[in-house]
């Protein structure tokens, strides 16, 4: 609790990956930012998800932001939509996981059955309507318009992993020493949402990969180090915030290379910080490959780009800083 | 409790439903269905997933029997990659769902976690590999070559469905007053597997429904009164033995609905036949409107007939008789 305390009063003590060998910015936006940022206020108000109009406020931001460089060449639309999703998941994992889906795992199961419900299909909830549902239901017909079958059906399975990863996460909260450093790994691109991300880059930018490509070993390793990296340095980004607010931090990658390396919070930083390092130099050297054959494979390298940049510029926004 | 000794000694007192109109058999079985069973025993020697050889047999005849039942024309291998599929769901839930999952939920999301990973696309499992991550890998290898990219992606999102449904149902066993019948209506037809047996049947038949059929009316009436008689029936036909196992039946239809309308066991048995007699009928008479028709929808109106007749024929079988 002493190293918690110290860095949530001083983080800049503590070393973080310097990725401007392999992103190294400025990172191109799209010019519909603000309007993406307008919309997505507008799209909670249809859709309360959040009540602070403060986090509110600061989640439009960051996600309007985030999104336009996530994907700077897509239409304003699809970057409408994005969003949203995005938007959806942060908010539902605030408002039910975390703290709260810990203190009754049983309950957040029951609330996630309405989304998986309609994840698998079916148009109208189980029970009474919720708030979380309807906004659910407006995303889902949202990108059943844009997407092909199996597009779609991609979509849908990784937001099924999404909710997995929130309720892994709210069962271990309180127990993360039963967490080894390869079910983090497994479970973490699942909680910070990214492969979601990747899974729309297709819809929002209209190429399609084929299926040789996408199961090539460059495309699967390039996913892999981008989904490490975006995870890893959103721990890092977040460690002192979710410290202070409640102890969730003990999930990320520097409590685990505590206790795996029998490390302090400095040793524990500079060794995450060499692995986001890596996978970055990786995702870099792929992306290179990929960029210079054209076709589907150098759109999608370019997709995954922007993705991992748009993660890279975030962790600097002020929801992380305490 | 008096209810159910009073069941497990005596079973038949209790009214069940009569579905000769709908359903009237005999049902049709492939000529392959004694090799589908030599098939599924060779098949559990490869991966492990029972210990019991008396549970094995039982389990491999009754699961060789009912998917010559399932598709009867599907061909040999679609035969031997059906049954391999629900024995693995069988003998997973049988192993970590139930009584074993809900004594440590955190666990049961731990080795599901190895899944979800493979699920979603990765080779190898993220700690050491595991006998039923083995057999999920043999399995989603052999049904990938004969997938579309959609079918796959569909199988797929319904297995993690599969999963939730045994997490839910975990965390509820020792809390079943805290579901109700919309909740279970949701759940049950993922605890059953019967959305996961109507996701392959394009494959083993070697159809494919266009997206508007899919999303047609009829289509998904059909659908949902298969999925609803599919898991009430089996919770009428293994109440007796499932109470005087482990409780698990109370978190099935006749507990359910005696809660719900404060009757006795047989008041609840007899509502829960008319149930199932009414989605029967329903089904029944989709079937015969998308027959009548032809093509890809016919097709799916027959695959979805003998799905049906398959969980009305088994539910006789011993498995479930105490």
């Amino acid at each position: 609790m002493n190293d918690a305390t110290r860095t949530s009063t001083n983080p800049p003590v503590l070393p973080m990956p310097d990725l401007r060998d392999s992103f190294p910015g400025p990172f191109p936006a799209s010019a519909h930012a603000d309007d993406i940022e307008r919309h997505a206020t507008q799209w909670l108000r249809t859709f309360p998800l959040i009540r602070s109009e403060r986090a509110l406020s600061a989640l439009t931001h960051i996600t309007g932001q985030g999104v336009a460089r996530t994907f700077p060449t897509a239409g304003r639309d699809e970057l409408f939509l994005c969003a949203d999703l995005f938007l959806w998941l942060t908010a539902f994992d605030d408002a039910h996981g975390e703290a709260t889906g810990a203190a009754d795992p049983a309950r957040l199961l029951r609330t996630t059955s309405e989304y998986v419900h309609l994840l698998a299909g079916h148009h109208e909830p189980p029970g009474g309507p919720s708030v979380f549902g309807a906004a659910l239901r407006d995303l889902l017909d949202r990108y059943g318009e844009r997407a092909t079958p199996a597009q779609y059906a991609r979509l849908t399975a990784h937001l099924r992993d999404n909710l997995f990863g929130i309720l892994w996460e709210a069962h271990h909260l309180h127990r993360p020493d039963r967490v080894t450093l390869p079910d983090y790994r497994a479970m973490r691109p699942h909680t910070v949402f990214v492969r979601t991300v990747v899974a729309t880059a297709e819809v929002m930018l209209g190429y399609e990969l084929t299926e040789p490509d996408r199961s090539s070993e460059p495309v699967r390793e390039l996913e892999t180090a981008v989904a490490d990296l975006a995870g890893w340095i959103n721990d890092l980004a977040s460690y002192a915030k979710e410290t202070a607010r409640d102890g969730s931090a003990t999930l990320g990658l520097p409590a685990l290379l505590m206790r795996r390396h029998e490390c302090d919070l400095e040793e524990a930083f500079r060794r995450a910080s060499r692995m986001c390092e890596q996978q970055a130099a990786v995702a870099a050297a792929r992306i290179a490959e990929l960029t210079a054959g054209g076709g589907s494979l150098a759109d999608h390298a370019h997709a995954l780009r922007s993705v991992a940049s748009s993660y890279v510029w975030h962790i600097d926004d002020s929801r992380y800083r305490t």
